[in-house]
């Protein structure tokens, strides 16, 4: 991962600003001969596309993306193909409302990335945050949804397990709810209760985090490498690489702190096939980098939207006081469409891996256990 | 961050088993005309070696560094300096114990990398843990020594702020305390209590997890990147690669996702040159994935060492049933000495940062505050 | 180096087929606060347009290029800016003359690379080419552009210096010549008769080789990094990557085998400034894979157009037997649009060698001379 | 190709210089249960180390290797495999003669990277060249030993076939005939003329260039990728690498410029196994940039040693005139050893492109012909 590309031999490098003409991806390294059209990819799209209920941004972007290259309509498989070559994915912006943006032009909001940018590169397109608005993982969904069609068997699910301080009932998850509800909730007590709560809210002027986890079923153990191309490693850069996320944890994560040894070791007995079945997961599927053949797990910690309408302190570009309220449209809890992403960032990682696997180790992994 | 190799344009590459003739690693891209004396190196790797107290593994490994590349005496400069060219560093193992692994060999620690190197490579060197073991982090902490030559003004320290579940006092948060306690702990009363706590588990035979802190001061504002080379991103990747680690956190981590977005946002204040005064530090010195000048703070979880004397149900590499019980010496608190390799983590990212960010940007960053 | 990204700090993703919507390329870690407009790029597209003699391919591509991202139109500086952020340019086909590719669909033309991406993929868009069209080189050229933009007081020109095995007089060198003849030959005498010889060769069906010679001035002395970042290897693999080139020299090249060594050194004098002037430039500007401050001077060998009219044995998709004579529009030395393409190439990877440069070593190169 | 790190899947990171304690490599992502021993790679070495006759440097090194990491012996096997972990190579320097340096400390070598390592650095170990020594590529070859193993069915094998202007007669190419004269040449011939020419040149303190070719049989169809990451882009930035390279050369090479379309093209006719018999080879094996089956040919110029006896004209690092003439031991046609260092690159390009293709592609290359 570095700049603006990401993964090793499934690599995608994103592009774009939230005012400007276009944003997208160039996906580099699919295999090729995989089935793919650009219907599948906008399904995901919907699925993190703003303005479907009144607890997203209200911008209007049919989010509608275009495959540029990189697929053919192959007459002997009757459908369209990926070639092996880069996909380039392209969505335009249309709602670019004309707007007065004197006044996040010259002040920058306090928690946003408007005062960063500034430092760094002395200049910012803050159009709507530019390169740093949300808008940006839309690019990431789409080609998380090209990394879904090579991991055959492996099913990425995504929740918002925690409002504000205001966590699920473990008790109640039933992965169907999720999409019943506005907010990707896997309880639909919890549901219920954050739409009024957000409703609240954001009637104030206000704006909360959320925790949001994801899971994968289906990884075949093996995928990962020692040291610093480890799974976990990878899944942590990638989440965290997601907007507004602070926190990455994998299995029990920061509960694993309190554990004694003999608690957390997930024991094992022998399975089906040779393979063992381990009797619980706090590892959240992975060992020492690589994947245990258990689901992946994995959490993170999404801040509130730094966008409100409370008067914040701040300063100005040329470093006067101000004082900075954000009018606009914004998530009140942009937790919320940070679900489609962060299964979008697993599935692309995952992607990686078995690539990489494959490369390194051939197709058929060496395995231990008797035939 | 790939393989072995961690960094972009100050790139790390580490080598190494925990039983086998050396570990080691080579630091490539590190500027010229460095001062850097092997005894620099060792004074960072004493702080991590193993034996120092009876809270960790009693092998007894000096952890001499060699230095094998790179450096040159310079007569104009009357002493030794890097050249720019890759610096090989070498840590020669001493005290592998010859001892029976008939043990290990044939079974799987529940919690340990024995089953996922085995499954992925079919293949693993069990002595020690081979290529899994903590000795490979010695090779992190001497490539952070060198990280911090180029860091000039930029101070980096971290503690044990938890050991099972049991938090630090922030109030009596003392960083010269950490040099005093075999825990790295600045909380004085916390590590009296740590003590007898370690030695109960220590001796029941078990182990246990910790939370780590590492905060950085003197970062300047700007350094990170864009999406997917974001200093936060690339933090979170470095803390997760390190052994047992199950989770990392950036300035409110997790607690950020109960926060209101008036509470969250850092607000500012003009200051000194021009630069703004932040009135709080939520973010932990990052926003956007790029530093703001404040410090830098991130957490991460240890979980407990898997390697315990209490019996555990496993299987072995043939599938069958098997009860494992480590014998051998083992850190009941592996965290303890994760604090130096959080550290040495935490410099090289923010070396690797600080080129890029004169690469692509130039030496005097582009400041918008008037003169 | 490696898929379709070429560059390490200066990187080059480029995507897209002969005959697909778009084609395009996404420029990541270009300095910000460069001033870029697109006619600035497209002026460098137009000199490698196709259809602008009959010397070249009859396809009509106006080969429009559009910036989708990393630009802004700062108000301070009154006029549109790089951002630091990528820079997405896309240059939409629109040529795709509506053909009956029956011919090539299922036969491979001998030379071309048919047959190669049908065996490593399993499928190939034969269209045009697909990803193996010299359609493919505007992207290059396009990125190309914005590297020129960050190498001020760098003038790259290339020329044709050699068609079929008629090499110019170079007694005869005229820079202002290559805008004035179809060939971009720098000899007007040779560029006279190239124009009776490929008319020849054109009207026989047939096509032949070039060789083409680009020449960067101004480049300071100090560019590239031992081993494996050698400016030399840089420019081998860039320059090699090119659609057709089957050779590349730098400075003498392959005249070089046949020198002593006291022929082939570069003698030295005291220069201006401290530097030392040098008497000779056999080494090409390059020495130990660092740039000397004398011109870098890299030539490449282009082989001949593969698709002809001749008729040549084959083999089709199935295994059998075949006859190939390639109709549609050709460029009959496919050299000549090489020129702008390897200016392009040589332009990225001076650009990428001088982020690396000012990242390892900072902006004031530590120079050995006295002040 | 970065830095001193090459490769992508099989990557290999080299450090060391001239004079220092150790020179070495570190080789990451090589597949598991490979039987690798230390004489294996000595094997390779010893063609390559110096002192053999009286045509290479009279340095008495013994370039024994040491294995650091990532091998195992593994009972079940019987034999030392690797593990798939880094394997870290180590070659002690012996006879750093202990010698008065002060000609080449303060003074450049016209023709060497003296200078270009000082202006670039700020500083360089003068020392026998420090890490622009030609002992660098003593590395290369110990990770081209382990690069083979993983090559099965593939031959590479390289010649010198050019000394100064003298090239060798093609009709003799005797293969076995390389390893019975000292200048690795295959026409017995041309190596008999050699030996007298080249002890004229040594004895008149004077050095020569030279042309080696480097043949690789077996090479299946399909290795490579497009645009950036081509077979024969990679093999031109590998040989360009190697110290003294001016030139490289795929197939043709230059030659190709002064051929017609249906000269170039090689034809082909059905063959065994559905695959395509070729008629020729003038493409050296490589079309698009990816492999055809064929032998995969290429060449690369090497300039004289520019260490000569002859004085030259030259400055001094404070910008004063000199005349540098070097005593010391050098090879007079340093084009000789360079023979297995090419082989050995040509050896890791092929060993990266097979994990490579096996990565995006699969093991069972998507074949079109029939069954």
């Amino acid at each position: 991962m570095s700049h603006n590309t990401f993964g090793h031999l499934f690599r995608v490098t994103t592009f774009g600003e939230s005012h400007g003409p276009a944003l997208g991806c160039v996906v580099d390294g699919c295999p090729p001969l995989i089935p793919l059209e650009a219907a599948e990819i906008q399904a995901e799209l919907d699925r993190r596309r703003p303005g479907q209920s009144r607890f997203t941004t209200q911008r209007q972007e049919p989010d509608q993306v275009k495959i540029l290259s990189g697929v053919f309509t192959d007459e002997r498989m009757g459908r369209q193909v990926t070639t092996g070559t880069p996909i380039a994915l392209m969505i335009e912006n249309v709602d670019q409302r004309s707007k007065d943006y004197s006044e996040i032009k010259n002040a920058y909001r306090p928690g946003h990335a408007d005062f960063t940018y500034d430092v760094k590169y002395g200049i910012r397109d803050y159009r709507g945050g530019g390169r740093s608005s949300a808008r940006e993982t839309a690019a990431r969904v789409a080609a998380g949804a090209i990394a879904r069609k090579i991991l055959p068997g492996v099913t990425i699910r995504g929740a918002l397990v925690q409002m504000g301080p205001h966590a699920i009932d473990r008790g109640n998850w039933d992965w169907d709810e999720v999409a019943r509800n506005p907010f990707f909730c896997p309880d639909a007590k919890a549901a219920a209760f954050y739409e009024e709560y957000l409703d609240g809210l954001r009637k104030a002027g206000s704006s909360i985090g959320a925790v949001i986890e994801v899971v994968a079923e289906g990884v075949p153990p093996g995928l990962g490498a020692p040291i610093y191309g480890k799974l976990d490693s990878d899944l942590a850069a990638a989440l965290m690489s997601i907007n507004a996320v602070k926190g990455v944890e994998i299995g029990d994560g920061f509960a694993a702190a309190a554990l004694r040894g003999e608690e957390n070791a997930d024991e094992m007995r022998p399975g089906n096939g040779g393979a063992p079945t381990f009797l619980s997961n706090h590892a959240g599927g992975i060992l020492g980098g690589i994947s245990t053949g258990q689901p992946v797990v994995c959490r993170f910690a999404v801040k509130p939207t730094s966008s409100i309408l409370t008067p914040r302190a701040s300063v100005t570009r040329s470093g006067a006081e101000a004082e900075v309220m954000t009018k606009g449209r914004h998530d009140p809890c942009v937790g919320i469409r940070a679900v489609p992403v962060g299964e979008a960032m697993v599935a692309c990682v995952l992607a990686d891996h078995v690539l990489r696997h494959r490369g390194q180790v051939g197709q058929s992994a060496a395995w231990p256990f008797g035939a």
